[in-house]
This record gives C-alpha cells, structure tokens and sequence, in this order.
C-alpha cells in the first residue's frame, strides 16, 4: 500500500489522462463500478488461487455475533462482502443488471483492485488497472479494437517496442489433446506452460512431470509447441481445419489480418506458448511485454462465457486490461515523462506594513486571472519567506508592500533568475506565463 | 453501493475537474492514499460511533485460523486492517511519516471512503470526499484560504446562494461551562446541539434531560446561544476577552474580517449552535449549507492536535471537506450541468463490399484527427446500422462503400439533421466538429 504524493499523482494522472482519451477516441463510454462486491459475485471466477487472494469485509455486531456462536466459523461464515478483485467481473455484473445498454457496449473502466498478494517489483495489493472491453459479439473486430486501443495507448505514452503476444484457447487445447493429455489435465498442463517465460522448458517440464503427466505426452506437448513456432504452421493448419467446430488456427490469422491496418501493426505476434492463467478465456487470448520488464504490461482476451454466468442467456465479451503500475514503472526507468506541474506558480509574500486581508485580495485577483497562488500566512523576514518559496518550487514570488501596492503593483521576483521586477498586478499572470516552465 | 454509467461519470467529472482546478489555483497540491489502512490508525479518531462503521478486512489464512482458535474471538482478534474512513485521519498519519515536507503543507486530496452507515438520500457507504488541508500553522490565513477555496469550488460550479456557517469550539466550550455544566458533560451537550437544524430545540432540550442534564444548566445553554445570535455579541464578547487564555470571539472576528477579501465573501456567518460531531476540531469549525438540502454539503475545522497523536511534536491544521455526492444531487436537481458528451461521435457502418480491415484502417484515420469513433462490428442492412448509431446517441454516420471509399471519400449522415454528404476522409473531423453539440 502506498501513499501518492503531488510527483507520482501527477505522473500517474498524465499516463491516466493519455489512456481515457485514447480509448474514448475507439469509442469506449466509461464506467465506475463500487469497491465492494458481494462475494457471491466474485467467488469462483478467478479460480481456488483467486479465491484466495480476495480481500473479505468482516461482518459487524449481530451478525458477527451470530457467526462466532457458531460451532467453527469460517471465512464464508464471517463475511459476505469483498473488496473489487479485476474489472472483468464487476462489468459482467453490470452488463447482467443493467438491460438498457447498447447492444454492443464498449466500456473502458481504470480503477483500482486489490489482492492480498505478496508485493513484489511492480506488484502492488492496491493496484490500477486500465480495460477496455465490448460485449455482445463474437466478431473479431471487437478482438482488432481491443488490441488497437490498448496499441493505440502505448505508442501515445511513447512506446515504441512493445510486443502484443497472440495465441487461442482453443488451439492450445488442441495441442494439449494431440501431446494425447486427458482434457481434465488441460488446466494443469496451461497453468505449467503460462509460466514458460518464467521458468523456461525445463521448468515446465519438472512441473508437468510432477504434476503427474506421462513423459511421452510431455514430450509431444513440447514438441508441438516448439513445431507451431513455425512461420507457416498457422497458413497449414488453418487449412486443415473444417468447417464445422473450432478453427483457432483461422481466426488467428483473421485477427492478425485485422489488426495489420491500426495502431497494432507491427507489434502483434502469434505466440503458441501463451496461456493466461484465467479459466474464464474461451477464444483469442493477448499478452502484452516490452524487453525490459519481466512480467507483461497487460493482457486479455476473448470470455464468451462470463456474463452468461450472471444472466441466462450467452454474452460472448473480449477484452485487454492495461496494468497502470507497470506503465508507470517501465515508463520511470526509460524517464518516458513531459515535465508536470501542480504546486503554486506563486508564493505570495509580504512586508508587516501590508495586512493578510490585502494579501489575500491581491491573491484572488491573481487566480482569476489563472494563476496558482499560496500565499505566505506569517510576516517572518523577508529572506525567509523567498527561501520558503524556493523550497516549494514556485517559480516566482510575488511581494507585496505598502507603497507599491497603493499604487496597484507588485515586487514580481524569478526564483530562476533572481530578476526582479515592478509589475502591476493586472500583468502578474502573463509575465509568469512567458517565462519558461511558468 | 452504486455503478456509475457514462452519464453520472460525466458529470462527477465536471465537479472533481473544478474543485482540481480551483484547489491548485489556491497553491494545494494533490495527495492520494490507499484504501486500507491499519486500524491502529483509524481506531479512536472519529469516536465511538465511527469505530463502529469502520469497514474491517478479514484476516486470512493461518491468522484467521489462529484468531478463531481463541475461547472467543473479537473485532481486533479476527481483522487489523480497515478501510479509509475519511481523508483527515490518512492525512495526519502521512505528515507524520513524510518528514519531508514542507512546513506548510497545503494539500488536497478527492478519494472515496467508506462507512458501514445506513444509506439515506444523497448518504451512501461508499462515497468521495473532496478535501483541503494546511498543515504546520495556526495563521488565522490559512482558516481564510480553506474556507476561499471551498467557497471558490461551488462559485466556480455555479452555486449563488451556499451558506458557510462559522463557530469556534472554545466559544462553544466557554457557553457550556458559562451554563454551569461540568467539563465532563461537554461532549454531551455538543452531541445534542449538533442535532439543532435536524430536531430543532425541543427535541435538543429533550435529548439533554435524556442525557441526564438539568433543567437549569439546559435553560441556560439555550439562553446564552440565543443571547449569543445577537448582532454584536461577537465584538461585545471580543472586548471582555483578556490576552491570556483562549479568546474565540477574536478569532472569530478576525476570521470573518480575512474571509471578507475573497470568494467567500457574502457567504460566511457566525453561528453560535454550530457543533460538529467531531471530536479532534480545537479552533474554528465550518459547514457548507444551501436552502433546498436537508445537511450539509461540506464542513471542517481547526484541529490543533490530530497530527500530533501520530507524532512526538504537536502539528497544527486546518481542513474544509466537500461531499462531492452531496453537491452532485443539489446540481442534479437543479439542473445545474453544462452539456456533457463521452460517447462515439461517428458510428463507421459499412456496406458488405468493404473489408472490416479497411474500415478499421478508415477509424484510425478519423481517430487520428481526434474524433471519437466506433466501427459496427458486422454488415446488417445499413438502416439497422444507422438506427444503432442513433440508440447510442453517435452524432453522424459514417457509411463506407466500395466506389466511395476507392476515391477517399465516405458518405457522412448527420443523425440529428438527416442531411448526407460525400465528404472526403480527411475532412469528416472538421465536418463534425463544426456540427452543434459535435
């Protein structure tokens, strides 16, 4: 958990701001949805490691009393709200509520979750993160908009080398079938392969084999990674798929097409290793890493099954979640940031022979005219004060005294340049605007 | 709880980008901190009454398991974590562990929070709070800025007729041992009077024989508030105060004397039952009404001493706090917001002889000229395109056909207007834009 002062706020708003206006320049309306969630909601949907991860509202007074008398309690017996966990089921539930939405809405939302998860580098339990998602079709232009947003948003923050990693649910299951692996050890076998990156072959290979696969099937697993990398094993085998059922092979190459004319061209790769540990995926799914962080900047996909859990009818979704601390980091350690600015413009100082009224009028009248001005509450020494406003980073002082100011003007002084100069106070703001950084 | 959908997001944006605006240009710089806080922190500042609708997170795990091993677990056995409960408490906790700083900090911070209230209109469990603090002075300044920039935030917003109500918990204090009872009942009695504008007299004359008051000390307290609304009770009461000790009258006056420079001007009065539940206010106390809403739409205070509980050296401050929820429902009822737009201005249809790559290749075009847009996924017949355009409120449609398209052109249908043109792609953004409500 961390504090944000002004420098991070202020980094923090200019890569917030970039991303809003990029996604409703695709057309997505926002939404914010509560902290709290029932558990009923969340419970089951990230999975028994989710599950545990979520942080649970503990029941006040009577009910807590009565869950106490209990024989032995336990968590469901003490809480039945929970604290926001993604951004994915909270807009399953609001699609599942709200039935006046547009058929095919596209919603972005950039909020905080929380998971009580060990920190690690770039890893928070409070956390932001940044979706963009479109229910109500299966069409893989809603899959081509996803990617191009959140494409869209990087090369706007000035990134240049990122990568958007490409891979289907349903081709990974066909190769998990044809290594000749039970489809009820389809989830352990992802879970192994998710972390490839991590852990490299060998790794997935120790995993697999203690997770109690056959070594021949884990061979032919690996085998048939390693033969998708292929260049044109995409082309073959979506010429091998039928008509009917699954053709992830096609759709791939589909969406590859797609996105060859937007703001992912270029960066967008088919990638047969990629997992995503949320069994919620059902189509297309997306990873998004640069070289010098470890982890990836976000990821999505394609959930045609989620909302329909809160509904009883099918609302197949696709989306891409941006990680706003990842950002933040990469973009830290590349010094990717403009100059930001919040803090006074002007600290408004005073000699003892000018009354804090006065003061506090000429301020008023320096911010309307646009000005952000603190104005200095004591009459200590007048050194004392500059130094004051020096120390805040305010680029000028302005210093009020008797004489000057009965006739409607001002000391004006350049923290920068220690120039100095009588200024009446309707001009205040326009000689701090043409200053540099002012 | 509630889900904010693009229309009330909209205008929670408009109030949160004027009160930023408006809190910068009196110098505050922005502060964000997190959801959870250590209940070691929050415990014990808000009373008993706020212990109580602090929100507590569950222990998990092994704590868990050991905290219900105990003969009878309690609150503090099972969760030492809460959420935020208001933006004070986190502020004081940061000047203490930033050291930092400067010495005057001037902070604003605009969070969610959350009480484990009953929800009643316009009062909800999760809701933001737009704060402004100073921090390291006991200036009478810095009690005139807080009180300017809330009074700035509504004019800016449009509000003419708020009323900021001032006293001074000395002067209060001063009333109830002038009525003859005892220090210990203060807390008592000022819960009662808070009560005023809610219950009226009887009800807190009733509420104080409840309470165990007598008769005469509650006729007193009534006569000397009533004595105290007088029009020169301040400055009658200002010259018996000697130099020494606590002199609330003065530094009403004084206060009312500052403010009378600035955007608060015409708005602040002295109103001797003002109370605040509050137990950390020591100075000056403050609250925001207007005539159409049952409570306020903000107050604050000095308090002289919160800070330092988390210190070794005592920190003076001074805070105005605005219900952002509270003004929205006035401005709400009033009709007091500017048009407000998020949503795509051109939906792209297409007839099936155009590629759904290039009518994404067409959105980033117009995207890039900094219109928002939204590609219909398929190609229905085009009038259940156009309708879809007009259910999502999209201001024009943009209608690609092959021929059309072949010579850079797309026909662009106003929605509100009916009228269609053949409009070249690089000009559709100046068509729009120059559109009404574009």
């Amino acid at each position: 958990m961390r504090d944000f002062l002004a420098p991070d706020l202020l980094r923090r708003r200019h890569v917030v701001g970039v991303v809003q206006r990029v996604y409703e320049s695709f057309g997505f309306t926002p939404l914010e949805t509560p902290t709290i969630e029932n558990l009923s909601t969340l419970l089951g949907k990230y999975g028994p490691e989710g599950d545990q991860l979520l942080y649970r509202l503990l029941h006040r007074r009577e009910r807590l009393a009565r869950a106490l008398e209990k024989p032995s309690p336990g968590e469901l017996d003490l809480a039945d709200e929970g604290l926001r966990y993604d951004l994915t089921v909270p807009l399953a539930r609001v699609v599942a509520n709200y039935r006046d939405l547009p058929a095919f809405y596209k919603r972005y939302q950039i909020q905080p979750v929380w998971r009580a998860d060990r920190p690690a580098k770039g890893r928070f339990r409070e956390f932001y993160q940044c979706d963009v998602d479109i229910t109500g079709t299966r069409s893989p232009v809603a899959d081509a908009e996803v990617c191009g947003a959140v494409a869209k948003v990087l090369v706007e923050l000035g990134f240049a080398d990122f990568t958007i990693h490409l891979n289907h649910r349903e081709l990974l299951r066909a190769l998990v079938l044809e290594a000749g692996i039970a489809p009820e050890s389809e989830g352990t076998a992802l879970i192994a392969l998710d972390k490839l990156d991590k852990i490299g072959v060998d790794g997935v290979r120790n995993e697999l084999v203690q997770r109690g696969l056959s070594e021949s099937s884990i061979h032919a697993l690996l085998a048939g990674l390693e033969a998708a990398r292929g260049a044109t094993y995409l082309t073959e085998r979506a010429s091998r798929e039928g008509a009917e059922g699954p053709a992830p092979a096609r759709a791939l190459l589909e969406l590859l097409e797609l996105t060859s004319a937007g703001p992912a061209a270029g960066h967008i790769k088919f990638d047969p290793s990629l997992a995503r540990g949320l069994s919620y995926y059902t189509g297309p799914i997306f990873e998004i890493t640069v070289a010098d962080l470890a982890g990836s900047l976000g990821g999505g996909g394609r959930y045609d099954n989620l909302i329909g859990m809160f509904l009883n009818k099918p609302v197949p979704a696709v989306g891409f979640s941006l990680g706003l601390e990842r950002i933040l980091l990469v973009m830290e350690e590349r010094g990717m940031f403009p100059a930001l600015h919040a803090g006074p413009q002007v600290l408004l100082c005073r000699f003892p022979d000018v009354s804090a009224r006065e003061a506090l009028r000429v301020a008023s009248e320096l911010r309307a005219g646009g000005l952000r001005v603190e104005v200095f509450a004591d009459t200590p020494a007048l050194g004392k004060q500059l130094q004051y406003a020096a120390n805040i980073g305010a680029g000028f002082a302005a210093i009020l005294g008797a004489k000057e100011l009965a006739e409607g003007g001002v000391a004006l002084k350049n923290l920068t340049s220690g120039e100095q100069l009588s200024v009446p106070i309707g001009q205040v703001a326009a000689v701090v605007r043409a200053a540099p950084a002012g």
